[in-house]
């Protein structure tokens, strides 16, 4: 092995941790709780963005750009939302540096520059945007009004993981207004299957659909939609959440619009966000103890080729061959790298690219060439199998669809295999430490929820959408339910 | 006219401002000197950045992300680089808000979550980075690193004008490291090549390729190259620039690398970038009295059809041809609106998409559909035509493609037409009305360079690459010069 990881059994964080950084996803930087993306890291991005963005455009929506900073008393106008973010602000207070007179080639604070208004990095942007809105917004004819904003956010978290909880990811946040409650509703659900889409379909990750108890609720929202994820060691982890913010904001801003009737009304809202959490998520949920296992509709490099030379006989013969290779998968929009650097040995190579979780290895030697085949590998099973020249680039290209495939069967089976119920206080107990969703029963009180957190730290992470209906009592209370939850510890 | 526009001739300043908003690019905001940009605004930026990110990709480059913050003794560490960037930092001071405890529902900044260490809202990335690649770099094998990132940026200004200059601003940074100096030197003008080609082939505005003056440099750099364009009122603007940083950021950070013959030697760096300033350069270059003009490579709309209704009368057929074109037109790769919304008359969308610059209009009605033809009208001319459906989207084509030319050759004549030497000060000051770049002599000393900016307001936009050698006296101090340099009043 090129470079030693932790095993899962061994320790599992530090098996997370080894990932990102020895997989080249991100680094620590000097900044504290912010990390470095890395190029690897960034492309996988850049993929997830991409589909993301076509999803969002394809559902009628359009991108804008809104500031970074928001004017302290704009962000405390929504109450409701500037409470729940207060705690974990980062606050702009000087707009400028002077030099340090007692201490040559150094900087100070300039405190003849401190602003009037404090200035807050924006956690989320309800608050700038709304205000934006009410000067677009006059008629009916404004609506619906579908924005969407790729940025950067800070939220000062102190204790931090690297694409779990950093106080500055990257995100998507979409932002809606709408002339009726319905619309608004429909809007947030649509956004939610858009998400859930993209997470089954494109990170081979299954997930619930549901919704967030009050408690668990987005500051300033009415409800809260959300995804929910199961990670290798039975954690959930939140994938996407949507929310339906009724008229808060507009009410807090002040967004009115002419309805086709002549009414004054206040407008409906939205917002919906994914993030580079999701990063972490995709970690958690594929790699094993050899690397980082992508999915090949979001890998950053789709195939790798790595020829083994024996010195310099027929190296031009093979390099043509794998030319011809590469072009035909190009043309298959298959994404290929061919690393042909003589630095390191195919072993390490091979290592190296299982660590990056390349979904298919093609390797190639002059033996192979004459026998007119190559050696596959997928990353998934670790399978290898000879696979003849002639028609090879469909033949990688059913194969990635084989591995997406096995690899979201494989997170399925794995859910329903970790997601029991529990009838008693005792039962959900036992249950805990195998890790897993739990479903059951709970008397639908934030007092009970709280109490269970408080005593087992599991929460509960939502209430699944087209719920069954079915008469029980609370594990922990014993008062009435007429329907199950689904309770786990979380990420 | 849907929206009135104030005209070049009468206010300049106002045009501009007017174009921008009414348009419907940008908008102001709640933050002092920070803009909102528009969705169409947005989606102009998206096809620049687009275009840009293939071309940086092309040429070896990958994307990566770095914090937004920047601790201050990582900042200092350049001495130049931050006595330039000092004077304009947002700078966080704090981490959390409380509530008020005088004025309920309001939060105040938290006294006792002061940082240790201040953080600076990156002004550009340099010292963040250099920061991290010192980790990044053992040997020479990591070299070369090629890597840029696309991010919001902090600049403190005092006068801002919507794109031209914001506090906040988009913009992608590219911070190369190389084992030798020629390297850099190499990359340095490569990616000035790569900046010129966009902004002369996309955007269709011809460009001066130079290097900056001493007084010009950026902070922190040897060299500064640039590429300088010339707006309507004949005043320069700098599109973009690209940065020689020598060994100095390598010394500040301490980053050295083990040659091929194990040697220990200091890193040499370059960094580039271009911004939504450029958005700026495009609407002041191209535009006219009715509105924007968008170069067809990148507008957000290449084509927009608008069909004209008698009553309901064939609107069924209409709607059905109507299809077929933007099919039609979507096959060659062609965007395109269908604006058959009922609220607004023919005549006022005719306005709203010159004012939008939509390169191609197409209007159709009954009586054309009977002929087999449409009116295809072209912004930049405004001259109409009817075109056989037959073959439609091809001759589409083909127009767009004479738009892009025609826009580049009419910015071409007006820069040549506003380009004049001067060879003493009389000539200089006389000419200055006028606008355009000013070739002139100049002895080389940052002290006149002063001066004659003092006096005129103008500066030496650049000494323009492979300049021709001659003779010649300083327009203001007589002394002997060797070469004409550029001068200009500029944005």
């Amino acid at each position: 092995m090129s470079k030693e990881l932790t095993s899962r059994a061994v320790d599992y964080s530090q098996w997370y941790n080894d990932l990102v950084i020895k997989g080249g996803l991100a680094d620590y930087s000097a900044v504290r709780g912010c990390m470095v993306i890395k190029p690897y890291g960034y492309a996988l991005w850049e993929n997830m963005r991409d589909e993301l963005d076509r999803m969002f455009k394809e559902t009628g929506h359009v991108n804008a750009y809104f500031p970074l900073f928001i004017p302290k008393s704009l962000f405390e106008a929504e109450e409701k939302n500037a409470e729940g973010f207060a705690k974990e602000c980062a606050i702009v207070t000087h707009y400028r540096l002077k030099t340090d007179p007692e201490n040559k080639g150094k900087l100070i604070v300039d405190p003849d520059a401190k602003l009037e208004e404090e200035l807050i990095v924006r956690p989320t942007s309800e608050a700038i945007i709304w205000n934006t809105y009410k000067g677009w917004i006059q008629s009916y004819r404004d609506l619906p009004l579908l924005i969407n904003q790729w940025a950067n956010v800070v939220r000062w978290e102190m204790r931090t993981r690297l694409f779990l909880r950093t106080a500055e990811f990257l995100w998507q946040e979409g932002h809606t207004a709408h002339a009726t409650k319905a619309e608004a509703i429909e809007e947030t659900e649509r956004m939610l299957e858009v998400y859930a889409d993209f997470v089954e379909n494109y990170m081979a990750l299954p997930v619930i659909r549901g919704i967030k108890s009050a408690n668990e609720r987005f500051a300033g929202a009415e409800e809260t939609y959300c995804i929910e994820a199961m990670m290798q060691d039975g954690k959930a982890l939140q994938a996407g959440t949507s929310h339906f913010l009724g008229q808060n904001f507009a009410k807090a801003f002040d967004v009115q619009f002419m309805t086709k009737d002549n009414i004054q009304e206040y407008v409906w809202a939205t917002s919906w966000g994914v993030s580079t959490r999701l990063i972490g998520a995709l970690i958690m949920a594929h790699s094993d103890d050899q690397g980082l296992i992508m999915p090949p509709k979001i890998a950053p490099v789709q195939v790798v080729i790595i020829p083994i030379y024996k010195g310099d006989t027929g190296k031009v013969l093979m390099d043509e061959k794998i030319a011809e290779i590469i072009k035909s998968l190009k043309e298959k929009g298959i994404s290929v790298k061919f690393d042909n650097s003589d630095h390191a040995r195919p072993g390490w190579k091979f290592a190296e690219y299982e660590l990056k979780g390349v979904p298919v290895r093609i390797a190639i030697g002059m033996r192979d060439i004459e026998n007119n085949v190559a050696e596959v590998a997928r990353r998934d099973t670790k399978e290898k199998k000879s696979y003849s020249l002639d028609g090879l680039a469909e033949n990688i290209r059913i194969l990635l669809d084989d591995i997406q495939q096995n690899l979201f069967q494989k997170a399925v089976i794995f859910k329903n295999e970790n997601t029991r119920e529990a009838d008693s206080w005792e039962e959900f107990t036992g249950m805990l430490d195998a890790g897993g969703f739990i479903s059951a029963h709970w008397d639908g009180t934030a007092e009970t929820e709280e109490k269970i957190k408080e005593l087992t730290k599991a929460t509960i992470r939502c209430i699944p959408l087209n719920n069954k209906q079915e008469e029980g009592k609370c594990i922990y209370t014993k008062q009435r339910s007429t329907q199950r939850v689904i309770f786990a510890r979380a990420y």
